[in-house]
């Protein structure tokens, strides 16, 4: 129906008869003259209905935000002075010959202009194809695309198969609750959603798939703090016949293709690589974020004698961590900015949050420390304090002294809540990969054993009996990569034993007949000449939302959930009738 | 682990020393000397361990099939005579110098050799990572990741965004039954499966993507008669501003391209087009398999006023229907063969099936016809017949005489059976689009009118009232892709008025209150703006099963289901905990 989008006119057209097709963004009827800038997918562009035209100019009159038109005209630039430097078809204009109402619109409940943002959430997704017509939601969702077919394109390149797996399929035991599907030809019994397609890819692997890919959906029923989504998407890896670096080079070589292609920002080749162990160490995070400067600081052994139990006790305690984090120029803080990060650090179980002022240290010694905790603590101490630390004057020190994981969690947050509020943070991407993790953590609730990726994950042993022996010191072959502070993709080799994977199971508490009834199929295909193999998963949502800078996984989906799982646009979930109910075998309970 | 494919070695790698991973296939011992076939996904390679290698050899002793290896060995030209043309490796051979047994195998319970598909089906499904390794059915799923990304790397290239659609939905009305999934924070309320993308793709356009693209799973829980999966693909896709004519021409050149890239081959340029009422005229079907010549030749005109009354009464009826279709040499059919043709065709309702066989027409006249119902024809009549349908001595002409969608299914039916075993049908491709499609169907059982296709599409005509006058004779205007027989693709101009759409509730006695419960959500937002656009699906596993030659579309898939939706690999469906029902607030119902 058209010869150009609206967007793409430049001063190359001029004189050009165009037919365009779009939205009206606005009417002005200034001078006499009406202007409207139609709106389509790739950009603006002003029409100007002249009186001396009647028929068309009349049309124009009738017009209104929104209305869907189809305009002939010709291309011209626009009198000098009202050139528009800021659209990038602002050097032309279209003079309106014809102008066909495709058709008509209401009102619309959200401006479409650039307070749109501001509209409710609640309205932008029961309205969401309004919303989706700001320019801003439409790149996040033409990156998107973009994203997901540069590296279908390098996986297509690189021998990868594009291999679909079932949607309907058995629970897998990934930590969060399945969504079930009931099944009508077989009563009483469940399908459950993917998790994620692992043991599909691994069974892929053992049919000699070699190399796997897909974009795959994927369904947790969670509670839904936080940015979640009851379905979201990951590009989906598996590889035989692969050890973990020469997986982790492809891996890394796609992102940083990525990066370069869509956003034109080079990664470091190769990205480096931290340690779980040296990350939780320095960053108190195994996500950590590089951007922020800071470093955690072990004090433990300074601190083991002093009188001072509230780090003594701590630096003594093997499953304890004494730490300081100093802030430059943290002297700067006022007193309820310090209450705030306390109450901050709480959230996290940290018990208070001790600090020193350092403000004339050279020159005065412990007498130019400001803190509540200086009295508690010897010269040495101090003096190791300053030295470990680096303090100059002006600084601030915080401390955090507890369990390991107390203080892991609350002072790595404090750490990028810091970089972020007192304006530390570098710009750009700081991507890097985490490896080494523990095999295993002990859960001390269940008194059990919990994979820390998942039971698939092959442990950096190959001997059972290693296994046994200590599991908690058993580091497996899992590999995180994170970028800017978010885990973006993770992974592992995985056991291709099958006395191994029953090993596993067992440390993991998982009975025989448990693992017979859940893994039985796995079990049985490992007994069939199962490939060394890994793979990893990238979470999609969460890339293309750090690539366009959005600050929600909902701002780049077409059509998200809200916070309690429900679709405003369609009304779903709903009501269904009792004959359905019955053809399925179920009936509605009423809840106490 | 290695330096090459099994598959891609040739006389140019020669004396090269090579690292292969990959699967027994076989083991020989042959003159004192070992020979194992290794095979990977690019194919097959002969290895030779030789006995003055004693380890390696000793080694290569305890290999079985299915065992997973690593092998290091050079490259040498196999001795004359021993070169085996039908292996593309067949040239040469590696003399082993390294083993490493990955993994072993038990012996498996499916043999993956040439006789593999004779295995039952149910083993095949059971153990289906070991089905998956045959060669048969790795390039079935590999043409299948070829066939996705030609036409995705096609639908970017042409400005069309992959854009995703939630899974967890609301049920959509296409006439089948819905998966339903109970949700845990809206107890007593369903998501559905989607049985396809329909109404989010028009969302999608009102919301001004103007060109969207996506490999939809969709889902449909139907009896699994004939050859359907519970969850299926679709390439499906949309458009805005674009009319058929535009539509078809892009769809149309994907398909081209596709099969020239794919397998060679080259499709007609324009596809023929046929209406649907020629199709059902010519073929009583409107997915006319054009590879078999034969076509149906109507009579009715010249029974009328014969008094046989099995043809004058339908000749009559305006519901009925008389035709002849000749089968060239047909004379040669014995009489169980017809009386197997007349069981055939009752299958689709036909009462009978009358013939003539041709043995002297021109000689002899009526006297040289053999037939039953010869005896019953005025001269007249039956030279009516020889003219219109060009018989000549020997050949047979088989007759339906019937209501028309009787004589339409079973003769159609019938042509297509002959072509295929009396050997007329041609060899290739024979695609086509099938059009002006009738927008509505009289369901007399339930005296209300269906869609054809469904109630999104747009008539042909522009006002309402001339809907509302005769719908029967209303065309839509939809668009089916048929492939030697096979519907591969269908799709349509939509309604983008909301006056209009609610007409076609209307007439479908879908009533106000239902349409707003139902699709009140599509109804409100053709109100705001809502651009003239159209689409089409197609059917991925169908077109992928018709590109491999495969018999059924279980075999393009990894891993189908059963006839009865059930995974024989995973045991899915399965019983679930009543902690888990509970939490979703459903009982289990015992049934009558």
């Amino acid at each position: 129906m058209r010869t150009h989008y609206c967007g793409e006119l430049t001063a190359s057209h001029d004189a050009q008869t165009v037919v365009l097709c779009g939205w009206v963004q606005r009417r002005r009827d200034h001078g006499g003259v009406i202007f409207i800038d139609l709106r389509d997918r790739e950009g603006l562009v002003q029409i100007v209905f002249d009186p001396d035209r009647a028929e068309v100019f009349h049309r124009a009159e009738q017009v209104r935000s929104e209305y869907v038109l189809k305009i002939t005209g010709t291309v011209r630039p626009r009198p000098a002075g009202t050139v528009n430097a800021e659209l990038p078809t602002g050097a032309i204009e279209i003079l309106g010959l014809e102008l066909e109402v495709l058709n008509s619109s209401e009102t619309p409940p959200i401006q479409l202009d650039t307070h749109a943002a501001d509209a409710s959430e609640e309205l932008r997704l029961r309205y969401r194809y309004l919303d989706l017509r700001r320019p801003e939601m439409q790149n996040r969702l033409r990156t998107r695309a973009q994203v997901t077919q540069q590296m279908r394109n390098y996986l297509d390149r690189n021998g990868f198969l594009d291999i679909e797996t079932p949607i309907l399929t058995k629970s897998t035991p990934e930590g969060a609750r399945d969504y079930l599907v009931p099944s009508r030809t077989h009563p009483g019994e469940f399908f459950a959603l993917p998790q994620s397609p692992q043991l599909f890819k691994q069974l892929l692997m053992m049919a000699g798939m070699d190399r796997y890919y897909q974009v795959a959906r994927c369904f947790r029923d969670e509670d839904l703090r936080a940015d979640r989504q009851p379905e979201f998407t990951q590009l989906d890896i598996e590889v035989s016949f692969m050890d973990e670096d020469a997986l982790m080079t492809l891996m890394e070589t796609m992102i940083r293709e990525l990066f370069c292609d869509v956003l034109g920002v080079t990664l470091p080749d190769p990205l480096p690589r931290l340690t779980y162990q040296e990350a939780m160490r320095r960053f108190g995070s195994d996500r950590p974020d590089l951007r922020v400067p800071l470093e955690l600081i072990d004090l433990a052994d300074l601190m083991q004698d002093v009188d001072f139990q509230v780090f003594a006790a701590p630096a003594k305690d093997p499953n304890g961590r004494v730490v300081a984090l100093r802030l430059p120029k943290g002297g700067e803080l006022t007193r309820k900015e310090i209450d705030a990060y306390t109450q901050f650090v709480g959230i996290y179980g940290a018990k208070g949050l001790a600090y020193i002022k350092v403000n004339a240290w050279a020159e005065k010694g412990r007498d130019g420390l400001q803190s509540p905790i200086v009295k508690n603590l010897p010269d040495a101490a101090l003096a190791g304090i300053m030295e470990r630390t680096g303090a100059v004057d002006g600084d601030l020190i915080f401390f955090g002294a507890d369990k390991t994981n107390v203080v892991n969690e609350s002072i790595g947050a404090l750490r990028v809540k810091l970089g972020q509020e007192r304006g530390l943070m570098s710009e750009g991407w700081q991507p890097l990969w985490v490896t080494d993790f523990p095999m295993f953590e002990h859960d001390p609730a269940n008194q059990r054993w919990v994979a820390l990726h998942h039971p698939f994950t092959a442990p950096k042993v190959d001997q059972i009996d290693q296994l046994e022996r200590d599991p908690g010191a058993c580091l497996s072959r899992a590999y995180d990569m994170v970028l800017n502070g978010t885990e973006i993709g993770g992974g592992s080799i995985r056991i291709h034993s099958a006395a191994m994977q029953q090993q596993v199971f067992k440390l993991l508490a998982i009975s025989e007949e448990q693992a017979e009834d859940r893994f039985g199929f796995l079990l049985k295909a490992l007994k069939f000449g199962c490939p060394p193999h890994g793979g990893m998963a990238f979470g999609l949502d969460r890339l293309v939302m750090l690539m366009t800078g959005a600050t929600s996984i909902r701002d780049v989906m077409a059509f998200p959930k809200t916070q309690t799982a429900a679709c405003l646009l369609t009304d779903a979930p709903s009501a269904v009738d009792e004959a359905q109910l019955k053809e399925l075998a179920l009936r509605l309970r009423t809840r106490a």
